[in-house]
């Protein structure tokens, strides 16, 4: 019988862990938006330049670099390179049965990591902050994936 | 009893909108190749400039950012921060079971969002059609990440 | 009864392919890192010119692009145009049941492919070889798309 079902609470745990992250990707595109519409620039294809309801009073240094809205995306792509992974990782790793204890304390503990994270990148703190974050993140995911491979062999 | 199996009209629906959407995802890259390739530039790498049968006569200006080109990669870019978080939430929300004509209205929905997104930013739609497409398909994710997580509480 | 469990060989096939490939993406976003502390250079944000441990010598030539570690980069973003959609499309394969053959022929393919194209990009070689193991990984995910949709029609 397999473990994907809610009546599993390590694959619940999952489903908790994989539900925030989803909204913390989907919420940082929402961020984007924000940012977009709050500079009035920072804007990705030629035709935003075109006045409408969103860009009132076009201007071609709204195709700029704008750093408030370039922060975003690199806080969104750092979310890609890292949270699909995890939602993979965490689907094997229920597969193969761990202890709850530890696939909370794995999922849990993405979770807050990638929280610090994005408020870490958000307000700018050092490369030093920002770093430890993303390498627990990181070593979680690694560590979910090893335990699945390990486990099948 | 888990919810992940083709006896499952949700599930089933589940593999029909993810098959399509995964479709689109790597059919965006292929719409890239096609690009690079009829424009005879827009590549990423400085390698791509030695001569071969993908690049017949090399200039350095092939490494030029070329819009043509870089629309696709913007299209293939707003895909991934959208679509591999719809692979998750909707397999979450399989496996809380919701309703069928739910799952068929929101996963088919989010295709044909995705689907109009595309055919917009393609044609250099004005941002508002753009966003309009890409509000909906994110609402959607929201939605299922929403429930299943509501459905676990 | 679903096929998701660790008594199916194609699952397994699946757990060991997908959680090579997570490893495989993963170890791109410390490629990445090893590049920037080798380069002292490269680096993302604003906030990474603030002396620290990282960073003993700030300069702002350091935010510059930086191709030792955009290579790395660049490496990561084809990853994740074609990483995620196989870990989405590979689910929904394992779950029409197809021969195990198949399974393993296709997704240790992709796991090959992925890896030299790999070793093919950080290497620099030709656009052409680069190209060719890109399109091998890219019709696997495809084909099991595509196989997974008829199997449920």
């Amino acid at each position: 019988m397999g473990e994907f079902h809610t009546g599993n609470p390590v694959f619940v745990t999952y489903v908790v862990a994989a539900a925030l992250t989803v909204l913390k990707v989907m919420g940082q595109g929402w961020m984007t938006v924000y940012r977009m519409m709050r500079a009035g620039g920072g804007y990705a294809a030629p035709e935003d330049l075109r006045p409408g309801l969103i860009n009132r009073a076009p201007d071609p240094s709204q195709l700029a670099v704008n750093d408030y809205v370039e922060r975003s995306r690199r806080m969104h792509r750092n979310d890609l390179e890292n949270i699909p992974a995890f939602w993979a990782a965490g689907l094997l790793f229920v597969a193969v049965s761990p202890p709850l204890w530890l696939a909370q304390g794995l999922m849990y503990g993405f979770v807050a990591a990638r929280a610090a994270h994005a408020v870490a990148y958000a307000t700018a703190q050092s490369h030093e902050v920002r770093a430890t974050f993303y390498t627990i993140g990181s070593l979680i995911v690694v560590a979910m994936a090893v335990y699945a491979l390990v486990a099948v062999f």
